[in-house]
């Protein structure tokens, strides 16, 4: 018999559908789908074996973490695209971390692409679609109550600067440069911010540290090719230095 | 004999030339222009007073923050359109606050233009013509080295909610509702940050308390009409309640 069901569906977003689970009110089951948006979903695509990259990626990078003593919403893998997660309260905040320039921020200060930063930068976007998910200061996410107070921004920054210490171990020992990626938190059962969503190619950027090769959804969202190619690179490299989730 | 001689043009910006003052180091001499500029000087226009206008209104604003304990680099009135002004670095940051949200950032997140916001919002921008002034978060300006440490920013955001407070009064005694208003600042030669600038109808949002009129820029920007009008209102309401500049 099965240890967990899949309960009804609460929530389909453009990566991953989530799912209740019967008896288990403080956790959720959610499923990684094959397509893939860019630019706020104005551009769409797919390949099969998407979810489950994405999934198997993800997890083992939680679980990676978890053992660095990063603590996150992963608690352990079902079927082949699934994961059973610990339910928390989204933070209406995408968290980005960049270690170089590159996307949006390198664009609105024209600044070349690559760029080493002395510091890694840590920015908020407002996590709305309709809005295009702006770019905004802490003073303006205490206006629009995505956070409650400078506390609390001030602990997502932390969290996720000690989140890219472990996320650069972890891609570097694969030959990967770790350039920015995305998080999002949220509060958990206990009222603690705990990191939950994903952390795969499609939310990080990944440069091959030889070739500079993208190996992400920059292959995707700027037409490079080899969009599948590249997140099963990544997992084999995974795979090879750190094994399958266990 | 006059006290201060118009020396060398240092800089021409969209609505202020300044000069040096031969012998007199540690002061500039900046002269209001007739010109208007919107949408980073894409539209242009002019008018025939708005020098003299906005160097009346500037000062007698700068005159009375002084007199709130307020410093700031106006020092005293020349001829018809020219202020005497300490030297100050400028800070390549535009300090905007809103008491209520208009321009920008209401369209951002879409939230109706006069939305009363429960505290003043404190808000940085790049000053880069270039680049179009873009908004930018504090980690950011610590990125551009646009500030030198969180102290600094820190300080610049209480320096504006002091000079919101006093702009405050000064307008509300005039029957006029101060929206927002953009600030720059400076370091003098003790490297203290002082309130440089102008303070005028092209940089504040200033709209009459029971009609709700626009009497500021934003006339010129969205095709109102009754520019001139409007900024001669301002000055007359000035004149009748605080005087001219003493």
């Amino acid at each position: 018999m099965a240890k967990w069901t899949k309960g009804d569906k609460l929530y389909e977003g453009k990566a991953k559908c989530i799912y209740s689970i019967p008896g288990q009110s403080d956790l959720l089951w959610v499923e990684y789908k094959d397509s893939l948006t860019a630019f706020n979903a104005q551009k769409k695509g797919t390949f099969q074996a998407k979810g489950q990259l994405n999934r198997n990626i993800s997890s083992r990078i939680f679980q990676y973490m978890k053992e660095q003593g990063i603590d996150n919403h992963w608690l352990e893998n079902v079927g082949t695209e699934d994961m059973i997660c610990r339910k928390v309260t989204i933070i209406p905040l995408e968290v980005v971390v960049r270690n170089r320039l590159a996307g949006s921020t390198a664009k609105k200060f024209a600044i070349e692409e690559g760029k080493i930063l002395e510091r890694p930068l840590v920015e908020f976007y407002f996590k709305n679609d309709e809005l295009g998910d702006p770019f905004l200061s802490d003073d303006q996410a205490l206006m629009l109550k995505a956070a409650k107070s400078r506390d609390e921004l001030d602990e997502l920054r932390a969290q996720a600067l000690r989140c890219n210490l472990s996320l650069l171990k972890f891609f570097g020992e694969l030959g990967i440069e770790l350039v920015d990626f995305k998080l999002e938190f949220g509060f958990d059962k206990n009222n603690r911010i705990l990191l939950a969503d994903e952390i795969s190619p499609d939310c990080c950027r990944l440069w091959d540290k030889k070739t500079g090769e993208k190996l992400d959804k920059d292959r995707f969202r700027r037409d490079l090719g080899k969009v599948e190619e590249s997140y099963l690179d990544v997992w084999n490299r995974i795979k090879a230095r750190w094994g399958e989730v266990k």
